[in-house]
């Protein structure tokens, strides 16, 4: 089941996206142009912001009036208190914070700075700032792609919504699932035996991440304008699963 | 210099690697049987058990008498006090623990489960239990991998050394950096300019590791017996480059 080969492949000439823009059709004129006719072996990896931006989740900063906590949290952490009020209005809780730092579990379950909240890539608007939040429900956008794409293709990708992340211990972010519909996004060796027949140490792979990870290296994270990878030769053992599966729970978290 | 496309393969026939073994020759052997001839634009990804293997980095477990500290975190951990007496020595601190689980900041400075210590895929030898220790210096085995390559080939395609290595706030390892040559592990896109010519919001991207990621996609975790992937279609900008340029120093952390 782990494959030989993957190939991993910008999708050309997707354009700015724009709310209500159908992704599918998008991401199949991209497809078309790139010449792939999909596969059941492929997964499509999307970034977040650009389902995000179909999806509309836009805040004006210019609309938002800060609560008491934004105001004190924003002077703390040197952040504009309007964005702090969106950033608390889309997390559990605050894990870390220092100026210019602010470390949030998102409703989700996500742990990242600023609630993965951003406004590079976002176009202005009459001046006034516009910032883009994560999609409502990434999972949920990822089901409805692929069953976009099957009912359009016959064929059924799977599909991963990725975000570049930071991590504990080192700089740099990687490509990270948001978002998975059609495989496990945790393969769980356990029980799995090594090359001498004992327990395997690993016992279970963040499959998703390791893939939006791959994704990300032809994505790009600036002026690229690609979006979205196709990465062709991935056959997923099962087809259920969700990013829930990637998240620790509180109990099981050490880092909080 | 974002690819817009890229192929891992996983090489074919890599035989269990003992100690003293040339993986140079390894390597190129199974390209040849793979049919590949090496490009410039290669990364050639070495799993760090074979790495350690070859480099001889085995200790047996029977020979070890733990110190009275590691006789108690081993109670505390429940783990055996002579694995425990090998991982203080790889260790410049313990970072958390709790029954069955030992996080250290390596003498390396990877923040990781037991220094990276294990006995999976490792030969037991007369029924004495040896454990496998990562390599003294990724960055320099890699360096001298990827000398040796060009000695032989003529082509200089960068080297990294991964290894499965588990996150804070996620289920699951994920393929990480250990040791780089030929690229720089970090990308630093500070000073670049989004889409509509403002600053991007990841300044830093975490490359060595996601191209560590991707790997692991086609290495698998078990008796694949599939150590070394070939990522074609990644021209490095610049040649240097360590695994330090992802380490997070102490001050820069805010979770150990």
């Amino acid at each position: 089941m782990t494959p030989r080969r993957i190939e991993t492949l910008a999708l050309p000439g997707i354009p700015l996206v724009q709310p209500g823009d159908d992704l599918c059709d998008l991401i199949l004129s991209a497809l078309g142009r790139a010449d792939v006719t999909l596969r059941r072996d492929d997964v499509i990896v999307v970034a977040q912001k650009i389902v995000s931006k179909a999806e509309g989740r836009y805040a004006t900063l210019g609309d938002i009036t800060p609560s008491a906590e934004a105001v004190a949290l924003g002077a703390e952490v040197d952040k504009d208190p309007r964005l702090i009020e969106l950033i608390l209005g889309e997390s559990t809780r605050v894990v870390r914070q220092r100026p210019g730092l602010l470390i949030v579990e998102h409703r989700l379950g996500f742990v990242l700075a600023n609630a993965g909240i951003d406004a590079s890539n976002v176009e202005p608007t009459n001046g006034d700032e516009r910032v883009l939040l994560l999609p409502q429900d990434p999972d949920r956008s990822c089901k409805q792609l692929r069953a976009a794409i099957a009912g359009i293709t016959g064929t059924t990708p799977a599909v991963i919504i990725n975000d570049s992340i930071g991590r504990a211990w080192r700089y740099g972010t990687v490509g990270t699932a948001i978002g998975v519909s059609g495989l496990r996004s945790l393969l769980d060796l356990r029980g799995d035996k090594d090359l001498f027949g004992r327990e395997l140490r690993v016992s279970t792979v963040g499959l998703a991440d390791e893939l939006a990870a791959t994704a990300s290296v032809v994505q790009g994270e600036g002026a690229e304008g690609t979006p979205v990878a196709l990465i062709r030769g991935f056959a997923p053992e099962a087809e259920d699963g969700t990013v829930g599966e990637l998240l620790r729970g509180e109990n099981e978290d050490l880092f909080r």
